[in-house]
């Protein structure tokens, strides 16, 4: 599998708002996938998660995370990286989450009561396939 | 979480070509996930990979999944479904390939020289959320 830096084309694609889902692992090693929006800036990822969530206890358990882009206008471009949490921050003035609403929506995030936490997740290894080919070959 | 069987609208949801991302775990515990095909029928799920796919060595070490399904018009309608795989059968004739090429794109699988496997998934639990809030409340 390709190790970063990402193709150009690549950083491009993970810079749109497009849909992704993420895979963490509970503590007696099942996957867990759940959908996700995120941010790809210097060529980490940001996540950023209600402090409720199962896939939170996952990644501060096992930082391994695994996380499959698909393209928001063509879905048969996707990237999956692998990866893992490098850091695991709470988000208490909404901040991560309101970049993360703008970019998907246009709009700040609209539940303020919410605790939220914020990951970064360093890449590992990256694989893609854009319209049935390997992406970058 | 919520047990099969899935409501009447999650049902028909799935039965939609919709984009999805199965992960598994590898042998050393981490994450995989990739973009799939998958066909719902009789409250299970059919996928099906070439057979030198890293998710079929993991899914045959290990069954337990997780798909995480993403709505083709609306991708805020979701729904993950953990499971394990019940029957892992190789697809000679691309039967099953075909079924699930004619289901996304109207024709068969065009690449005839793959070896394909296919994976019935059984569901254990799922949940689902629709435009901001858990499916089926």
């Amino acid at each position: 599998m390709p190790t970063p830096p990402v193709p150009a084309d690549l950083e491009q694609f993970l810079h749109q708002p497009n849909p992704s889902v993420i895979a963490t692992v509970d503590s007696d090693g099942r996957p867990h996938t759940a959908a996700t929006w995120y941010l790809w800036e210097d060529g980490r990822l940001l996540v950023n998660m209600a402090d409720t969530r199962k896939r939170l206890a996952n990644v501060r358990a096992d930082p391994r995370v695994s996380l499959t882009v698909v393209g928001r206008e063509d879905w048969y471009h996707q990237v999956t990286l692998r990866g893992h949490a490098v850091s695991i921050e709470d988000d208490p003035e909404l901040t991560d989450i309101d970049r993360l609403a703008r970019h998907y929506t246009g709009d700040p995030y609209p539940r303020r009561e919410q605790k939220r936490v914020s990951a970064w997740i360093e890449v590992e290894s990256w694989y893609g396939w854009a319209a049935g080919q390997p992406w970058g070959r």
